[in-house]
C-alpha cells in the first residue's frame, strides 16, 4: 500500500464505523411504548405512542415498495446501457478490455449509488418516528440529535462507500494497467464510475422528485384546500404517500445526486490529471500513484473532519432551545469548511510534486495552447475556492430561505395582498437569490481555471464536496424532521409536539435548500470539469469557438433544455397530483353502512393509503422516462447528427442556464415553505394584519 | 437619388399617408352621442355614451402625464449619455467629427423612438373609446376594424418614421464621408442610431411595464379579490390607472422596443457590411450605396406589403362573428410573411452584386479565419429564415396562449384542483412553449450564419422584422381592445358590449403574446448580430474561446443577469402594487356625510383615479432606474475591469438565458390571462365542473 492508500482506507473505515455507531444510538429509542419513560410525555394517554409503530410501518412499506420498482427499472436500464458502453468503447478504442472495464466501472458506480440511496432511505425512515418520540418525551435536544444522527448515518456511509468502492476499483484496474504510461487508459475506464453514479442519480432525482411532489401537492390540495383538513391529517389517505415521498425523493434522490456529483468530479480530476501533456514528462501520472489519487484523498479526509464536527453538534454544544437549531446547523457548515482547509493544504504538500505540468484547454492570445504549470499551493487554492465558495452559497441560501431573515419575512407579509403578490414576490426572491451564488461560482471558476486550468475546476468541485458528509447530514435532517412532524400529527400527539417537530422542520427546509445549493454549485463545477475532460480527451487544440454556426445554434438549444426538462417534470407532477386528488376524493365520498364518510366520523372506513402510494409510485415511474431520455439522449443526438461542435454548444448552454433555473426554483420553494411555517406558527408580529390564523 | 433611395423614400411616404388615412377613418367615430346613429345601440338609455368622453379624457390625461415624466427622464439621460459617447468616441478614434456624428446619431435614434412611442400611445388612447362605441353600435366588424386601424396607425407610422429618419441620417452623413473607403467610419457613426433607439426602448419597456403591472395587480387585487368587484368596476379608482398602463406599457413601451430592435438590426447589418475584408476589394461597400442599403430597403418594402395586407383585414375579408377575429389576425401574419418573400428576393437581385466578400468571425478547422462569400440568393435565404421563423414563432405563441387550443384549455381545467396546480401548470406551459421557438431560432441562426456569417444573422433579424408594421398592428390591437373593454365596463354598457370587447381582448392577449414572441425572436437575432459586429470591429481573429477563465466565468454571470433584472422589476411591481392597494383601501374606507362609502352607494364621494395614476407614475419612474442601470452598466463594467473576454462571456450568457426566460414568462402570462377569459366567459364545456361561475 502506498502513502495515499494509507490515508484513504482508514478514513473510509472510520466513516463506516461512525455511521454504524450513530445507527446504534438511534436504535436505542424504542418504537413500542413498553419500557419507555413516559413521565415527561406531553400526551395525556398512550394513544399516540400506540399509533406510531403502525404509521412507521406504513411509511417504511411504501418507501421500500417504491424503491424496489424504481431500482428494478434502474437496473434494467443500467445493464442495457452498460452493453452499449461496452460496444461503443470497444469499437472506439479497438480494445475489448477497455470496453469491459469501462462498462464494469459504470455498473459499479450505478450499484454503489443505488446501495447508498437505499441505505440513506432506510436509515431516514428508521429515524423519523424515533425523532417524533424523542421530541415528545425528551424535548429539543434529543429530537434534534435523533434527526441529525439519522442524517449523519447517511452522510458518513454514503461518502465512505463512495470513496472506498472507487478506491477498490482503481486498485483493481491498476493491476491491468500497472504502468504510469497506461494510466490515461486506466482513468478513462474508471470514468464509467462517475457516469454510473450520475445515471442512477438522474433516475433517483426525477422519479423521487415526481413521487414526492405529486403526493405533496395531491395531499395538500385535496386535504387542506378542499376539505379544510390540517396538514398531515390522519384521515387524509395521501399523507402517508407524502411522507414516503420525502424519504424517496429528498433522501434517496438527493443522496444519489450528490454521490453522482462526487463520483463525477473525482473522475474528471483523475482523467484530466492522467491526460498526457505534449512534450512533457513532468506530469502527475509520472509523479506516481500518490499524486494521481490526491483528489480521492481530499474526499476521504473530509469524512473524518465531518465526523469530528458532527460530534460537536450532538454532544459538545447541543441544541437546547428552538433558537439553537439553525445556529448549530450553521456552525456545522462553517466549522467543517474551516477545518478542511489546513487538511487540504497538508494533503497537497504531502502528495503532489512540487511542480507539475497539466493538459489544459486555455489558449494564449496568439491562439496556441497555453502551458499549464501546477503546484501544491495552486491546487490548495483551487480546492479552497470550492470549499469556501460552497460555504458562502450555503449561507446565502440560508439567508434567502430561513424565516429568521428578512427575505422570507417580507414574503410572508406579502401575503397581506393575496396569493398573487406572494407568488410574484416568491419568484422574485428566487431570481434574486441567484446573484451571490453565481458570483461565487464564477469567482471559483475564474481563479481555479486561471491557476490549474480544468484540473483546477475539478479540484474546486471536490473542495466544495469535501464536506459532503456534513452536507448530507444537514440535508437528510430536513426530510427526517418533516416526516417526524407528519407522524406527530397523524398519531394525534399534543400540539406542542407538533410545534417542536415544526421547528425542526423549518430548519430542515432551510437546510434542504442549503443542500440543494451545494448540489447545484458542485454540479455546475463538476459539469464544467467533465466538459473540460471531454475537450481534453478529444485533443481539441483550438478551444471552443462560440461564434461558430453549429456551436451558437446549439448554445441556445442547450439553454432551453433545462426549461424543457422542467416543463416535463412539472407537467408530470400536475398530472400525478390530479390522479391523487381524484383518488382521495373517491375515498372521502365513500359511505359506510351508517351513511357516514371518512370525514364525518365513520368508524368502519379507514383511509386507504396503499392505493395512494401505488398511484404516486406508478406515476413517478411512468413519468420519469421522458425527462431522463431528454437529458441522456440530447447530447448523444447532437453529437451524432451535428458533430462535436454541437455538443460543445449544448453543454455550454445547458450548464449556464440550468444553474440559474435550479438555484431560483430551489430557493423560491424553500422560502415559500418556510413562509408558510412562519405564518402558521404565528411567529409573525404582523400575524393579525396578515389575516391568516394558525 | 440612387436606385435604393427611389425605393426607400416612396415606401416611407406611402406608410405615413396610410397611417394618416387610417387615423381619419377612426376619427369619424364621434365620442359625443350627438349625431350618432343609436338605433342599433344595445344600451337602454344614453347614460353610457355620456360617460365615455369623461373616462376617455381621464385615460388620455393619465397617459400624457406619465409619458411627460418618463420622457423628461429619458431626455436627460440621453443628453448626458450622448456627451459620454461623444467623449469616448472622440478619444477612442481621435476624431471629434466621428464623436459628434455618433452622438448625433444616438440622439436622433433616441428622439425618433420617443416620437414613435408617443404617437403610438396617442393613437391607441384615441382609438380605445371609439372601439367601445363601435362595438356597442355597430357590432364586431366595426369594433374589430377600429381597434385594428388604431394598431395599424402606430405600425405604419413607426416603421415609416424609423426607416425615413435613418435614411435621412445616412444621406446626411454621406456628405461627410462620400468615399466608399470611409464608409466603415460612416456606418460606425450611424450605429449610434440603434443604440439611441434601444436605450429609450429599455426605459420605455421597464418604466411602462412596471406602471402597467403595478396598476393591473393593484386594481385587480383590491377590487376583485378583496372587495369582490368586477374587473374595471367604475367604483375602483385604480382601473383608470390600469387602462393608462396598457397604453404606456404595451403600446409606447412595445413600440419603442420593436423600434429599437429594428434600428439595431439595421445598424448591425450596415456595420458588418461596411467592415473592410482583408485582401479583398470585392466588398459590399465597394459595390456602392445600393448594395449597402439593401437592409434598409427590405424594411421599407415591408411597410407597403403590410398596408396591402391590412386592407385585406379591414375591407376585403372583414370580421363578421366572434370566431373570425383570431382567423383574420392569423391570416394577416401568414399573408404578410408570404408576400414578403418574393419582394426580398427581388430586392436582393436588384441591389446586391452577384458575388461579394464579407468579413466574418467563423474559423476554419485549422483555426484561421474563414472566407465568407455572399450572393443575392444567399442573402435572400438568410432573410427568409428570419421571416418564416418569425411566422412560426408567432403561430406557436398563438397555439400556447389562445384559448382556442389545447394548452390554455388544459390550464383552465387545471383550475379544478385549485390555484396551486394552475400555477404549476402555467409555468410548465411557459417552459414548454420555449421548445419550438428555440429550435426555430437556432435553425435560423445556423443557416444564416453558415451562409453569410454575421451579415446573415443581421439579415435574418431584418427578415423577421420585415413585417414589423403588421406585427405592431396586431400588437397594438391587444391593448386597444383591453382598454375598450375597460371603458365598456366603467361606462356601464350592456353586458353584451363587454362580451364583444372581451372577445376582441382575448384575441388581443394572444396577439400581444405573438408580438412579444416576435420581439423576443428578433431581439435574439439582433443581439447576436450586434455581438458579431462588435467582434468584427474589434478585429478579433481567433474567435471567442468559451473555455477561457474570464469568458466562462462571465458566461455564468451573463446567464444570471436576466434573472437579476427580472427580480428587480418584479419586486418593483410588488412594491408599487402594494402602494396602490393601500391607496384604494383608503378611498374605500372613507365615509361621506351620510356615513356611506364608495362601495355602499355614496353619492358624494367619487373614485379619485388621479392619485392612483400618480402612484403608478412615481413608482415606475423611481423603480426603472435600477434595472436600467444594471443592463447598461454590466457590460461596461465587465469590459473595463476584466477586458473584452469578459464582455464576450457576459453577452453570450445573457443572450442564451434571456431568450428562454422571456419566451416562457410572456407565454405563461398570455395563457393565464386567456385562461381567465375562457372561464369567465363560460366558453368551457367543463364550466360547471370548474366550479367557477361567470
Amino acid at each position: 500500500m502506498s502513502l495515499v492508500d494509507e490515508i484513504i482506507v482508514p478514513c473510509c473505515a472510520i466513516g463506516l464505523l461512525a455511521a454504524f455507531a450513530q445507527f446504534l444510538i438511534i436504535r436505542k429509542i424504542s418504537l413500542t411504548p413498553n419500557g419507555q419513560d413516559l413521565s415527561k410525555s406531553l400526551t395525556s394517554g398512550d394513544a399516540p405512542e400506540k399509533l406510531v409503530p403502525e404509521i412507521y410501518a406504513k411509511i417504511m412499506d411504501g418507501a421500500i415498495q417504491f424503491i424496489k420498482v424504481e431500482y428494478a427499472i434502474c437496473c434494467l436500464f443500467c445493464v442495457l446501457f452498460s452493453g452499449v458502453i461496452y460496444g461503443l468503447v470497444s469499437w472506439g478504442t479497438k480494445s475489448h478490455t477497455q470496453g469491459a472495464l469501462t462498462a464494469g466501472a459504470f455498473l459499479t458506480g450505478a450499484f454503489t449509488s443505488m446501495l447508498c440511496g437505499f441505505l440513506g432511505m432506510m436509515i431516514a425512515t428508521f429515524s423519523n418516528a424515533r425523532t417524533t418520540l424523542a421530541c415528545a418525551h425528551k424535548g429539543y435536544t434529543e429530537g434534534f440529535n435523533t434527526a441529525f444522527r439519522g442524517g449523519s448515518v447517511m452522510g458518513y456511509a454514503l461518502c465512505s462507500l463512495g470513496v472506498f468502492v472507487l478506491w477498490v476499483l482503481l486498485t483493481f484496474y491498476r493491476k491491468v494497467y500497472p504502468e504510469a504510461d497506461d494510466w490515461e487508459i486506466l482513468f478513462d475506464c474508471a470514468a464509467g464510475y462517475g457516469l454510473g453514479g450520475s445515471t442512477v442519480a438522474m433516475f433517483g432525482r426525477v422519479g423521487g422528485g415526481i413521487y414526492t411532489k405529486a403526493a405533496d401537492v395531491g395531499a395538500d390540495l385535496v386535504g387542506k384546500v378542499v376539505a379544510g383538513l390540517d396538514e398531515d391529517d390522519p384521515n387524509n389517505p395521501a399523507t402517508i404517500a407524502d411522507n414516503v415521498g420525502d424519504n424517496v425523493g429528498d433522501i434517496a434522490g438527493m443522496g444519489a445526486d450528490l454521490f453522482g456529483s462526487f463520483a463525477e468530479s473525482t473522475c474528471a480530476a483523475l482523467v484530466i490529471a492522467a491526460a498526457a501533456v505534449e512534450g512533457s514528462n513532468n506530469t502527475l501520472s509520472a509523479a506516481g500513484w500518490d499524486a494521481m489519487l490526491f483528489p480521492v484523498a481530499i474526499s476521504a479526509a473530509g469524512i473524518v473532519i465531518c465526523i469530528l464536527c458532527g460530534f460537536f453538534a450532538t454532544n459538545i454544544s447541543p441544541v437546547k432551545v428552538e433558537a439553537d437549531i439553525e445556529k448549530v446547523l450553521k456552525i456545522q457548515m462553517v466549522l467543517t469548511a474551516i477545518l478542511m482547509l489546513p487538511v487540504i493544504y497538508y494533503l497537497a504538500v504531502l502528495l503532489l510534486p512540487e511542480h507539475f505540468r497539466l493538459e489544459g484547454v486555455r489558449l494564449t492570445e496568439s491562439g496556441h495552447q497555453a502551458k499549464i504549470h501546477g503546484s501544491p499551493f495552486k491546487a490548495f487554492i483551487c480546492a479552497t475556492m470550492g470549499c469556501v465558495g460552497g460555504l458562502i452559497i450555503g449561507l446565502v441560501t440560508e439567508y434567502f430561505t430561513s424565516h429568521s431573515f428578512i427575505p422570507t419575512r417580507e414574503l410572508a407579509s406579502a401575503c397581506k395582498f393575496g396569493t398573487a403578490v406572494n407568488i410574484i414576490q416568491g419568484l422574485a426572491l428566487g431570481y434574486k437569490s441567484c446573484i451571490v451564488p453565481v458570483f461565487v461560482l464564477s469567482s471559483a471558476i475564474f481563479v481555479s481555471f486561471q491557476l490549474c486550468d480544468l484540473y483546477g475546476i475539478a479540484l474546486a468541485a471536490l473542495g466544495m464536496l469535501a464536506t459532503l458528509s456534513c452536507g448530507l447530514t444537514i440535508d437528510g435532517f430536513g426530510p427526517i424532521s418533516d416526516n417526524a412532524g407528519g407522524i406527530a400529527e397523524m398519531a394525534l400527539f399534543n400540539p406542542e409536539v407538533r410545534r417542536r417537530t415544526d421547528a425542526l422542520d423549518a430548519a430542515g427546509n432551510t437546510t434542504a435548500a442549503i443542500g440543494k445549493g451545494f448540489a447545484i454549485g458542485s454540479a455546475a463545477l463538476v459539469s464544467l470539469a467533465l466538459y473540460g475532460a471531454f475537450v481534453i480527451r478529444l485533443r481539441v487544440k483550438t478551444g471552443v469557438n462560440i461564434l461558430e454556426p453549429t456551436t451558437f445554434a446549439f448554445l441556445i438549444i442547450g439553454c432551453m433544455i433545462p426549461y424543457w426538462f422542467a416543463a416535463l417534470t412539472m407537467k408530470s407532477v400536475g398530472k400525478a397530483a390530479g390522479e391523487m386528488v381524484a383518488e382521495v376524493q373517491r375515498q372521502f365520498s365513500m359511505k359506510d353502512s351508517k351513511g357516514k364518510t371518512l370525514l364525518t366520523g365513520s368508524t368502519e372506513l379507514k383511509p386507504d393509503s396503499k392505493t395512494c402510494i401505488q398511484i404516486s409510485t406508478q406515476a413517478s415511474i411512468r413519468e420519469m422516462v421522458a425527462p431522463a431520455c431528454l437529458v441522456i439522449l440530447s447530447p448523444l443526438a447532437a453529437g451524432t447528427f451535428f458533430g462535436v461542435q454541437a455538443v460543445f454548444g449544448l453543454l455550454t448552454g445547458s450548464l449556464g442556464s440550468s444553474v440559474q433555473l435550479a438555484i431560483s426554483m430551489s430557493n423560491s420553494g424553500g422560502a415559500w415553505d418556510n413562509c408558510k411555517k412562519f405564518i402558521k406558527n404565528g411567529f409573525s408580529d404582523d400575524v393579525e394584519l396578515l389575516g391568516i390564523g394558525h
